[in-house]
């Protein structure tokens, strides 16, 4: 039976006939890597999180953590999992070998992760969140920081979290309140509350390495004074074994729509309920330098929000994935022409409004994949390309794409899953069935790391104008390439090609257009729509790229991906016609709205 | 405090400013009643769905119905709440004096319907499913019928439920295979098992009238020998007692995404464990004549779609209240411009983005309540219009808007619902909250009652072309008259008349364009776009209709509405475009799909 988890055969499709990944080896960091070793990564982690991780995925939702005061309870097959998963040692499969890590390229080990995120999001999370962490520790962290919780989180011994926002200040960070005290020794006493903190209590794990923001009194206001602190669960001595519980306590779990599996905390630092050494505040120890903690953490947000944007591919596609075994087996209803009720009924994937939710589906969720994995190809030539200006073009534009890879996945996935519900009719609004949780768990992905708004703002707002616009260039620029190729190409290559140089005109003019104004403002009112707009547009250029990756190919599944690619240009480009109408217009209809009107 | 359930202001308005209900008192039906009375039913519905359905809302949810194999335990506030309903006399609200209603006109008693929606969607489901089965023994019953089942059910005594699907034919009623076979005393003995009957077995009544579509032996195929049948489930002794226990036995209670606090069953008629005087089979009367059965369900089919369009509006307008209060009154951030970090946080209503959900849920509730209290105008018309002629447009218009006033709303207020958990951010997400489960609620709207799917065959396919076209024409020509007077008004309503009219001008076009191929299959192969596109040209007629009835009105609340009516026709119906392109491309991407291509 074909895995309802992902496809094995789209994802080899995008790796290798369109991304090329096996070139990879020729650079030094993968030189002992080849397509067999890929393979094997890829087979283990489909067999691990069908087998480990989605069993489970339904009671982990049914029966999510429970806290009793003092411990959280978690049911038992999540620990097993995340066992099974850090002893296959996919924990450090991206990173150096040097803290243990496999060091495969992003975009193979990103592959890999989509499996766990289609199996079981909730479990998933947990290994996730501490790759995210070690990533960071070892970007910015002493020698000695590495090898005291690295190479543990490496092994699976200790996991991490991600402390930023407060109860008072969830996007904005400025507004952060959590003190740093310095200590005599160069140590920091902590001090104060984070708010939705996941995987911040939980015993699956010897220890928990928080990655906590905090103000140093005497620091520069808003951003400008934020620092980063590791704050273990548990001190960790210099021999590695574990000392003093440090004074960081679980207030409370916040119970979620979705995404139960993981426990989201609100941990208060320096409650006083454990004083290591007798001291007030939870101890810390400051990464880098100080006033640079912001820095930091954003210097790892791309990749956070890349992955963002492949949890929710992964949900959709498993949803889609799901939908599509349905519609092939239910039968229900006749053709519309030669309704014999003596008839059998045929399967609903017979209707031409389930094939259209299908397609639908298919178009975003492929689409979503194919960025993310593009992204995370960016991410290895960033690291690896050889030459300096290969890799900060790799940068930048990922730097233009990351706003897009996170929520155009969150948006279009979620509306997948939203499809797969659909799909099922009444089966589908039922806990017995698994879409409606795909659709509960995907719908926390354009909240988290940055709304929509933010990303809306972030794009509009800083993407496409840095460095004098030189990002906008770039991201044209490389659809104009994609579009040259397909123009060669000719017949429908070339005419999606012209499609989509059109619509990269109109992302061309518009963007000109909002800032012609000289007033923020209004060139941002509508920077959501202008977000959606040209993410459009961006799937629009994935889908081109994966057309003429297909070459001569002419079996089911070249055949479905350019019915897809078809969908995707006839059906969903055209949506941003009057989005950009609209941004063109500088339309104020909601800037203008007082609030004592609403 | 201002109500988070609904707008009184705005229901005033549109029941008054715009519908002039009270003109209906003018017709004999009606005659009792006067702007009071409906004022006290209304002031009547929201203090007893704020004092008795709203604070049980989410431990309704939380503690869902439970089945121990022999009962079904339901939270006790269920129980009370609906015993001050029927105690208030809510039940018989829109029905006949003679069977101990109040012959309240609809558009009234649909207004005071939304405040229970609103408030607990899944305590009203138990009241709203039971009016709906006693206007339909109204309307088609025996008067021995009418005296045993409809009048208890009026006295809240006796609940009901409407029997339709089956897990083999959900949405195809042809299938259906409960028997119903004729006895010496014309009863019927009844076999079957029947899929998503909400309300299907519970306590709170003493007894539940199931209505039951089932084939008599012998009948023609199809949906020609469906017949309906009253099977309550306890016997109804001559004097109104109850007698025997009918053999209809819970098998299973579905357990839903949402909707939770409503019981939602598969039961088994004839199954054996119950057997009234011995023999085999549920006892069940025939309702009407046999072989009608499915006409006589769907005499009340616009009814109950305009009730679900009405449940998915009162959720999105109370998910808008819930994220306006919450933007408000939760500071966060600071403007664009002038980013002092040591000024205050400014509440989020302050940001563009967040006004710009706001507005668009706006747009979306209030004009779905528009929508919907228009469509239950209709039906006062329909029945109490003096001429004949009158009531004939009244039903026509009603075929041709029904479809739209299921779908639309239960499509955009559930949009609704997914931005009021957007303005909340990570709060939203949580079951603290009560968004998310507004949202959770609202997704059944689009499946029950008819699919979405189903409601744009049932648009393009039947409503669209009956009667040669009539009821298009006279949708077209009702929305012409609209747009005539906003062209006399002049200025910004005779722009927005432009606008309209030039939508409703593609409706006529694309319409015909579908259907001029003779090929069936190819018109209806975007039905749901086709709805879509049609919803959202009605919507902007009805935003029209609201911006002229505010007259001069320029308080906040005007103020709002005409931005509200702005933001659809800048940002909401140009949507329709690329819709009526392609449909105009007679599109069949999704049509020629083939099933093994996905």
């Amino acid at each position: 039976m074909d895995s309802l988890l992902l496809s094995r055969r789209d994802l080899d499709f995008l790796l290798h006939d369109w991304l090329d990944v096996t070139a990879l080896t020729r650079r030094p960091r993968y030189a002992d890597h080849d397509r067999h070793t890929f393979d094997a990564v890829l087979d283990l982690s489909e067999s691990i999180a069908t087998r480990h991780f989605a069993p489970h995925n339904k009671q982990n939702d049914a029966e999510e953590p429970r806290f009793d005061g003092e411990r959280v309870h978690i049911i038992p097959e999540v620990k097993e999992a995340l066992r099974v998963f850090a002893g296959a040692g996919l924990t450090g499969a991206a990173m150096d070998y040097e803290v243990g890590g496999q060091q495969l390229p992003t975009v193979v080990a990103n592959a890999c992760t989509a499996w766990f995120q289609a199996a079981n999001v909730g479990t998933a999370a947990y290994p996730f969140l501490t790759i995210g962490n070690a990533n960071l520790l070892q970007a910015h962290g002493s020698k000695e920081q590495v090898d005291t919780y690295v190479r543990p989180m490496v092994e699976g011994r200790f996991f991490g979290t991600m402390c930023l926002s407060e109860p008072q200040a969830g996007s904005s960070l400025a507004d952060i309140t959590t003190r740093a005290v310095p200590e005599a020794d160069g140590t920091y006493r902590i001090t104060g509350t984070k708010m939705w903190i996941s995987g911040g209590d939980h015993e699956l794990s010897e220890n928990i390495v928080h990655l906590v923001l905090a103000k140093i009194p005497g620091g520069p206001a808003g951003v400008k004074g934020i620092s980063l602190f590791i704050v273990p669960k548990f001190l960790v001595e210099p021999d590695g074994t574990l000392g003093e519980r440090n004074d960081v306590v679980l207030a409370g779990l916040n119970h979620k729509m979705g995404y139960r599996g993981t426990t989201n905390t609100l941990l208060n630092f320096g409650e006083g309920r454990h004083t290591p050494g007798g001291a007030p505040g939870a101890v810390g120890y400051l990464v880098g330098e100080a006033h640079h903690g912001l820095a930091y953490m954003f210097h790892m947000m791309n990749e956070a929000r890349i992955g963002v944007g492949l949890g929710a591919t992964a949900l959709g596609y498993t949803g889609y994935l799901h939908a599509l075994d349905y519609a092939r087996t239910r039968p229900q209803g006749r053709p519309l022409t030669g309704k014999d009720a003596t008839a059998p009924q045929v399967p609903i994937i017979e209707h031409a409004d389930v094939r259209r939710m299908l397609l639908a589906q298919k178009s975003y969720v492929e689409g979503a994949l194919a960025l993310s994995l593009y992204c995370s190809r960016l991410l290895d030539e960033e690291r690896t390309a050889e030459e300096e200006s290969e890799r900060a073009r790799a940068r930048l534009l990922l730097d233009v794409l990351t706003p897009i890879a996170k929520s155009w996945p969150s948006q279009w996935c979620l509306a997948a899953n939203d499809l797969a519900i659909q799909v099922h009719g009444g089966y589908g609004y039922t806990r017995e069935y698994n879409v409606e949780q795909f659709y509960r768990d995907n719908r926390l992905n354009p909240i988290h790391e940055g709304t929509h708004g933010i990303q809306g703002l972030d794009l509009l707002g800083r993407k496409v104008v840095m460095n004098g616009g030189a990002g906008l260039r770039l991201l044209l620029e490389t659809l104009s390439a994609t579009a040259a190729r397909a123009t060669a190409a000719g017949g429908e290559a070339a005419d999606l090609a012209a499609r989509l140089e059109q619509a990269a005109a109109r992302v061309e003019r518009t963007t000109a257009t909002l800032w012609s104004t000289g007033d923020p403002a209004t060139a941002l009112a509508n920077a959501s729509v202008y977000l959606e707009a040209v993410g459009h547009v961006v799937l629009a250029w994935i889908w081109l790229e994966q057309f003429l990756a297909l070459e001569d190919g002419a079996d089911d599944f070249h055949e479905g991906k350019r019915q897809a690619a078809r969908y995707f240009f006839r059906v969903e480009l055209p949506r941003t016609g009057p989005q950009f109408d609209l941004l063109d217009s500088l339309d104020r209809t909601a800037a203008d709205s007082r609030p004592e009107w609403f």
